[in-house]
């Protein structure tokens, strides 16, 4: 018999999710209570089912997928209900959280008497017809998750540490975030002091494939600069003790709540590095007079 | 007839551009005093002639090759002689300098009465067979640089503007050096919290090209470290008014700092730092037992 799954909360990811393991027959449960119409009609769009609280902790599998800063709030709010009824699912915390977070939330959910796994989500939320993020899960129960590949969702089961999939989801997030950060950085600075060009194709002829990643990734973070923040001060609490790495994501923390502010009013960052983005390359200049080597 | 050109110091970038231009048939002088032994014979080997300061002064191109943090005190030695001697040259700085620092420079070199260019250099030495790195130039002077374009130096002009190069310079190296600190800052977290071999292969499967480029860019850096602490400081200024960008840089110096003394004794980090890169990938464990979407 398929695992019954909740799914809290039912968000872009969450939702998504949702309705990977719904379109594969599972019964998919989340709480729509205090949620947006819009969100609420998504998730039904979705086959999500609203259920109560003690209900979704009767499902067999749980899976919270929470902005960072919300991820021990959802673990302490369920875990009286799991100590209480008896029957207790599969905890999976999904968040982008620092490893000490992740055991923070083990202790809470494995002293309730549930089981814990720590999980990290590394790619977007999966959509028809693409395999979807990975979702990779650490700590001895781990191996109880693998019962979403049948429901197309890609597992990965990494070791019996409690905290190992945060970690990787710290290093790797640290790498693709703090690059938009670092990028962003450079193409505004750039553009502050006109050569906003010049480095346009100086990109496009020595580093393509960075010039390539991001016209794809900066543009996609304009709306999530929000969400990035508590991500990026998570990744810093990762890096301790290195205290240059942490002052570094401290630092793309700020930029990210700037980024956020201005994509709310005014835009002239966003604008800039749209911008920057939207230039071609011309022909290099010296090309046609440049003698060869003899 | 070719212009006279000096080049201070005969450092890797200064000596292997001598050797460029020597085998162009240009006549290519430089400084050989307080040089190691080691040294004198590099510049030798390419090509280049020791003169005297006052000597020196006296090239048709003069150009400034040296750490950023020595750039003003070449500038500052070298403008009493072109005042003094009545002929000087077309001073290019070619150093990694922020704008406000190239703009120092300038008001020495132009109130000495030689004509100045600021300049930036973009990609290592050249080699034999190699196009090499691109010297951008910009200021009222910059077009008579053009004239070692037949030496086989691949010379852009960019603007009337007296900073423009170096603003180039600092936007393209804090995206290339920026990169290699914050791969390096995450590929040591991974390693200390034992998921270096997960992060590897999550990188080969989504960002196999920022995956090679690490693969190539951050062993560069290892003997260069120490080069780089002055440099980071640079672009941390240009960064200036934005505060985080300017931390971020700032943490970059400090990383680089501790990368160099690493290097130079116990080589903890820099050997974390290679044995992540010798990973291999293996095959995604899910890929065999994943249901495909009905």
């Amino acid at each position: 018999m398929k695992p019954r799954v909740a799914i809290v909360a039912p968000g872009a990811m969450g939702s998504a999710i949702g309705h990977r393991l719904d379109s594969h027959g599972f019964q998919v449960l989340t709480s729509l209570e205090g949620r947006s119409d819009a969100s609420v009609a998504r998730a039904r769009r979705c086959g999500m089912h609203h259920r109560t609280d003690v209900e979704l902790a009767h499902a067999d599998i749980f899976l919270s997928i929470v902005p960072p800063a919300e991820a021990i709030g959802l673990a302490r709010r369920f875990a009286p209900l799991f100590k209480e009824h008896g029957r207790a699912p599969v905890y999976v915390d999904c968040n982008a959280v620092n490893p000490r977070t992740a055991r923070e939330i083990a202790a809470l959910v494995l002293d309730s008497g549930a089981a814990f796994v720590d999980g990290g989500i590394i790619g977007g939320p999966p959509r028809p017809g693409t395999p979807g993020p990975a979702l990779y899960c650490s700590g001895p129960a781990a191996p109880a998750v693998t019962a979403l590949r049948d429901g197309g969702v890609r597992v990965r089961v990494l070791s019996d540490d409690l905290s190992a999939a945060s970690a990787l989801k710290m290093s790797y997030a640290g790498i693709t975030k703090g690059l938009v950060a670092l990028a962003s950085t450079m193409m505004l600075g750039a553009s502050r002091n006109g050569t906003a060009q010049a480095l346009y194709e100086e990109l496009a002829e020595s580093q393509p494939h960075l010039l390539k990643h991001f016209a794809r990734t900066v543009p996609d973070m304009f709306g999530k600069a929000y969400r990035w923040v508590a991500e990026m001060e998570e990744i810093a609490a990762f890096l301790a003790p290195d205290e240059h790495g942490q002052r570094f994501f401290e630092s793309a923390a700020r930029l990210y709540e700037r980024l956020a502010r201005d994509d709310g009013a005014g835009r002239a960052e966003i604008e800039a590095l749209s911008a920057f983005l939207a230039q071609q390359a011309r022909p290099a200049p010296e090309a046609s007079t440049l003698k060869p080597e003899p």
